[in-house]
Parts: structure tokens; sequence; C-alpha cells
């Protein structure tokens, strides 16, 4: 008899073309392929056959048209909401990820739309909640500057409160629908949230039913203090870039710990760091595709990529063969991640051009290029190190890259019995072991029902 | 030889278990369809065997909890850009229509929500184009009432071209994509919206390639004065609401004579009047049909349509066989419906009861129950009357109306060589007979281009 192990959860991030900067130009990579349905249904029942836990899709709300953008593939991008319920439409049990800011949407809208996709994947879907800290975003929404680093997250707060409250709308049975009686919906269940609060004046009730989940998967980033308070509270993944093992611990066991205060079970939030992989049939092999990868980067786009990793700061001005410039201390910019580079930089001693090439593919998070050995060897220590719960997965390249993945390191995981084999449940929630929120009375009217 | 001879616009107007307030309590509907992904596909699939132009989805971002209506089906309603792209990745032509509004969305998020919907369905998206006329909706957006008729039209004109600026932000050969050169997309071709405005600040450029249709198309349904001016302007097709002849051919021929004024060809601009159908093998059949589904309307129910149709005045406290009381002259509700129902009660002398069942399948629209000669005889009628370019389609009850419909009526219309019998084209604008629309350049950067 086999004993029961804990396993891995797979999430696969999924951009365009890879996450590569330069995978448009691989030979193998359909360079179109983000704006081509086909392309993203082939790569969903890929990562479905494999069992993965989600797809996951990342976003912006502006163009990326800065000094260099021109030549990296991330100036295009579908909006996610509307891609993933298409991809719901041809899949069965993979769960569906999308990523929506709190800084430029109405919580209406987006309880709604999250609600509607639960609905529509028979309980698969995931909110990646975010706040936004550019001003390329800041300036599509009638705003000169984005929006300041606490106003945010106290924002992004209330935000997911509302949309929780308005998930909360209906209990599972309000919707009797009886012919006989005449009666569509029990008028007693229904409670309306009427949320008063800084930032947001909702009303409610939600027009769609509770959804099959009860209430989507949420997913947070955010490292920074503000971000790990929030996510503390209120989500149930969390994605987290991380270089080295040590730091991934602590962050692991911060995170856990925060729960825990909050009255959460530690297995109740998910921690998957990102992974960035390159799997070849042997290490050499990986690594020539990793080198090929990285002669076709475009300094132009490589230096483009790491300006907008640092917070935004243009380095285009500055020697390629020189150190990382003095960086203005961003109040609200992507503080976690400025951080982690300036560090990586300073203990090698790199140049902008070493830097940009050290995450021309993982952009920060933990890079792996070798066989499926090399790349399970390194992800069961991790995992069994307590520094992850599962993987947030980044393939170099597409499709090929994730191909290589799902048919060479999945089924060593499989061997080693630390991923599923077969899907158990059909929900996001059961495939990461979550329970199904319990209904809340939000706002007045709890009182009155 | 066939004489080549103008053919109908037919879009299918789906309702979720159909436009009659009763159709959920009918014994062959299913009474959960609206949150039923497979019974949505399967309406698609029998619309488009039909050669239909398009599917349409209405819209409202408030649920219906006015007294009564726990016993009408209109409470709970997916939200239509999360259900139209899964209905784009499981059929291959026809058109798809959702309903936004302006009132309470931001133009960047809409102009990249159907962009990416146009990419994803190959050039089969369109918007309806709606503002926002009652409270319920606005206190989900933070306002207490909402906003007046004349602003919420300025608004809405202003976020079309921001709208349509952002779709034309690149050309449709921006993206290069080249792998030798290593050039994503051509910096030359690309121009930055930079609108200021009353009711909005929007830079720009939109993050999705122009979209296979250039822009998707514009549909609107407003019938008041400044809805008309609206159209005229801006839209593609026209929804209307329209009971007699007379009336609907002086509408047509007023939204063509103002499209004239804006220097549109009067082919521009399509009109299709709503045609609310019952259809049996005989007219006895028909109406046996109709009768079933009129005994079947809870008086609450009834009573709620009404109310909300007439510009949202609470009827439930008034005698069920006693006039409609004086209406207050609503500033900025439904105006044009409210003055058609008061019309029609007044000349027939109708009682509350008989007004809303009257109304219980086809809300003010035409309405025709019959044997498919009947309903051809008719729709052929306001056709070559100059009426009509076509018609929106309102089957009572689904999926059993909307079977009728396809197999019944459209082959009489094909016979009669007034609609198509396959799709000529691969586009919506293509079925619907409008030209691409050129390239645009708006905003202060076209001076520099």
């Amino acid at each position: 008899m086999k004993k029961a192990v804990r396993k891995m959860h797979l999430n696969l991030f999924l951009a365009e073309t890879g996450h590569h900067v330069a995978a448009w130009r691989h030979p193998s990579v359909q360079a179109d392929a983000g704006t081509d349905l086909r392309a993203f249904v082939e790569l969903t029942r890929i990562a479905e056959r494999a069992c993965l836990d989600a797809i996951f899709l990342a976003d912006s709300v502006a163009a990326n048209v800065a000094p260099g953008a021109s030549r990296a593939a991330r100036s295009d991008r579908l909006d996610p909401l509307t891609l993933l319920p298409a991809l719901a439409a041809v899949s069965e049990r993979i769960g569906l990820i999308a990523t929506a800011t709190t800084s430029y949407n109405e919580p209406y809208h987006i309880a709604r739309k999250f609600a509607s996709l639960d609905h529509l994947s028979a309980g698969r879907a995931g909110w990646n909640l975010v706040t936004s800290d550019n001003a390329a975003e800041a300036q599509n929404f009638g705003r000169s500057e984005h929006i300041g680093h606490e106003e945010r997250y106290e924002r992004a707060y209330e935000f997911h409160q509302v949309v929780s409250g308005l998930w909360d709308s209906w209990d599972d049975h309000s919707f009797v629908r009886d012919k006989a009686s005449g009666l569509y919906y029990d008028e007693a269940t229904l409670r309306v949230l009427d949320h008063r609060g800084k930032h947001f004046t909702v009303k409610g009730p939600l027009n769609v039913p509770r959804s099959p989940q009860g209430r989507p998967v949420v997913v947070q980033a955010g490292s920074s203090e503000a971000g790990r308070v929030l996510a503390a509270r209120t989500a149930d993944v969390v994605f987290t870039a991380q270089l080295e093992l040590a730091a991934a611990q602590a962050f692991y066991r911060d995170m856990k710990a925060r729960a825990a205060a909050h009255g959460r079970a530690p297995d109740e939030l998910k921690i998957l760091p990102g992974l960035s992989v390159v799997v070849g049939q042997s290490d050499a092999e990986a690594q020539d595709r990793f080198d090929e990868l990285q002669s076709l980067v475009p300094p132009e786009a490589g230096v483009a990529a790491l300006s907008r990793m640092i917070g935004n700061f243009d380095l285009s001005g500055y020697p390629l063969d020189g150190p990382l410039p003095e960086l203005p201390q961003t109040e609200t910019g992507q503080q976690s991640r400025q951080a982690l580079l300036t560090r990586l930089a300073g203990s090698e001693n790199l140049t902008i051009r070493e830097l940009y090439l050290r995450i021309a593919a993982g952009r920060g998070h933990l890079q792996i290029v070798g066989s499926a050995r090399t790349v399970a060897d390194a992800m069961q220590a991790w995992f069994e190190a307590g520094a992850a719960d599962g993987f947030n997965v980044m393939p170099a390249e597409l499709a090929g890259g994730l191909t290589q993945f799902c048919e060479r390191v999945v089924p060593e995981l499989q061997r080693r019995g630390l991923f599923r084999t077969h899907y158990a449940g059909t929900t996001l929630r059961e495939h990461l072991g979550l329970r199904r929120p319990v209904r809340v009375s939000h706002g007045p009217d709890q009182r009155a029902a």
C-alpha cells in the first residue's frame, strides 16, 4: 500500500510566445500566437493532458511602447477575461486564472465576470488580484500618475471585500426556478450588500447566482509588506519570484505565519514560486536551447525589459557593458523586484548586459535549464525544503517549451509520487485542495436576514 | 439567370429562456439555461446552421429584485462579454454581439475587450452601445441615481470617440514580427490617441493589434431624439421597437435621412426592428402555443415587467383590472418605450392586466404568432415597404421557439429569395454588407505621423 504523499501544485503561466524575451524570434515559435485562439487552445490542451492545476494569464492595461519595446513581444496582449472563457469552452478540467487590476476596475464588473466564468467553466475560475503600478496604465484611465503604494493596497483590500460580498449575494439554492408555483428565486435568501466604504459604494446584489466554487479562487503576487498583508488576509494562492532557496523558505514561513495570525490554516494559503524552465533530453541539450534563445535577444529589448522590471527606470542611455546606475528609491513601483535585481547585480558585479541576459528568460524567478531529472530534482528540493507548495511554471518558449515540460518533467514528478496522474476533482478549488467557502453575510442586511 | 435581390439581415436576440416573461415555466424549457454553457452552445449552433447574421445578448449591470421579480427569469444573467468568447470558440461564422454600457465602464476596457473578441472570433464581434437608465445600476457604481438623459448621451458619444480612436491605434500591418531583423512592431505606424475630453482622458495606444474587422460592428437601440442623433453618427446597426408599419416606416426614413446628413450612404446604417415570434405548423398551432405561454404568466411577474418597461414606475399597488395610472413624465427613463406603451393602452383602452399580457412576449416589439407563411408574409411586407433591413428575432421560448423559426420560417424566406442559404463572407461586417472601416488618425499625433 502506497502512503499518501503531499503533492505539488503546478500552474502554467502562459505568456503569448513564451517567457523568454526573445522567444518570438525562435524558429520553432509562432510569432503571432498571442492573437490566435487556435494557439491558445493547443497550449491549454497540452497542459490539461498533463493534469496541471491551472493556466494563468498575466495582464497590463497599457501597451508597452517604451524605448526598445518594438523589439519585444510584450506590446500586444488580448484581454485575459475575454480569452479565458473561450478556453473554458474547449477544456474540461483545468483551472483558468485571469489577472484583473483593482486600480482601474469597478468591483461589480469584476465580481460578475469571474462569477460568470466560474459558471461557464463549471467551477474552474481564478482571479489574480493585482494593483497597477505604472504611469502608462494610469494614463489610460484619466490619471497622470499611478496611485500611491499605500492607497493602492487600501483600495485593493476594499475592492476584495466588495467582490467577496457580491459573490455571496445569493445562497446555493436561491434560484429554485419552480415551474409549478411560478417562483423563480427565493427572496428570503437574498442579501443586499449595501457596501459604503472609502473607495466604493456598491449596493448589490450581483445579478449572477452563487457560482460553482462559491467564490472563485483568489491569487495574489504582491511581495512588499503591504502585498503580504493583503495576501495573508485574502488570497488562496500566492505567486512569488524567488531566486535563492533560503529567501524562498523565509518567504514561505512568513506567509504561512501571517495566514495563521488571521486564523487561517497554513494549508489554506498555497505558495507557488515562479519557475522559469528550459528542458532538454540532457542537460547539454537544454543548455544549447537556452543559449540559442539568449543569442536572439536584441539589446534594445533586453534593456527595455530590464528597465521595466526595475521600476520603469529608463536604462537605454547607459553603457551596456557598464554597471547598473544608482536607482531612485521608487516608493510606488515594483519594490520587491527592484530590490531583488539590485541585490543580484551587486553581489555578482553584473553589467547591464549581463543582468538583462540573466533575467531574459525568468525575469527574476528561479530558473532551471536541464534534463527532466535536473528540473525535477530542483523542484523536489524546494518543495521538500518548505519553500514551495508547487510552482508557477514559465516555459521559455511556446509551444515547444511547454511540450518538453509536460512530456518529460511531469512524468518524472509523477514517478516520484509528487504530482497527480489524473484529476481527482472537477473544480480549481478541488485541484488545489482548498475548501469551498461558506457563504458569509456582509453589510447591514446580515442582521435583518 | 436569377437577379440579385436585396436580402434581409436576421439577428437572434438571445434571452436566457426566451423572451416571453413566462417562458421559464413552459414544460419544454430548461429553466436554468441562463447559467448553462451547453444550452448557449446549442442555441448558437442552431442559429449558425440557419445562417443567421449574428446572435445578440442584452445586458443590465444590476439584478432585478423589484417587487414581483422573484417570479420572472430576469434577475440572473451572465456577463455577455464573458459568455460570447466561449461561444466564439465553438462556432465558425455567426456574428457575436454583446451589450456594454457607456455609463459605468471605461472606454479603454471596452475597446480592448471587443478588439480581443474580434481577434478570437476572426472578425465576428459587435458592440451594442447603450446608456444606463435606472437607479439599480447606478447604485452598483457609486451613484444614488442614474445619469441624466442629456449627459448620458454626451458621455456615450465621447465614449464612442475614444473607443474608435483606440481601435485605430495601429494599422493592419503594424505588427511585422520579423524574426530576422528582430523588429516586432513598426513604431512609425503607431498613433497615440491622447484624448482629453469632458468625460475621459485616455492616452492609448491600445495593447491589442487592429482587429480583423478594423473596428467591431457598433449597434445601438436608442429611439429618443438623443439616441437617434447618436446612432445616425456612430452606429452600423440600429435595433428598434416598432408595433405599427407606418411608425416603423417613419423611423426607417428618419434614420436613413439622418445618416445621409452625416455624409453616410443609407446602406451603411441597417435598421432592424425587433420581431417577437411564435411559430407553429399552422396559425392555430402557433396560437395554442402562445396561449399556453400567456396562461403561465404570474400576475406579479407581469406587473413587474410592465413596471420596468414604462420607466421603472412601480404598478404593483394598482388594480390589475383597472387602467394604467397617469405616469410621471420621466426625463431620463426609457422615454420611447414608455410613450409607445401609453399610446397603446390609451388607444385600445387596456387594463393593466391586458397591457402586461400584450407585452409579455414582445415587450413592445412587433409580434407575430402564426405559421411559417404568416410570419414570412409579415416580415416580407415590412422589409419591402421600407420599414426594415431585417429583424432582431426574439423567440418567445427557447430552444423550441428558435428551432421552429430556423426550421420553418428561414427556409420559407430562403424560398422567396429573401435570405441567404449560406454565408458568403466570414466576418460580421461581411454578413451585414458593411465595408471595413478605413483607419482614421485621431488626436494630436495625426499631424506628426
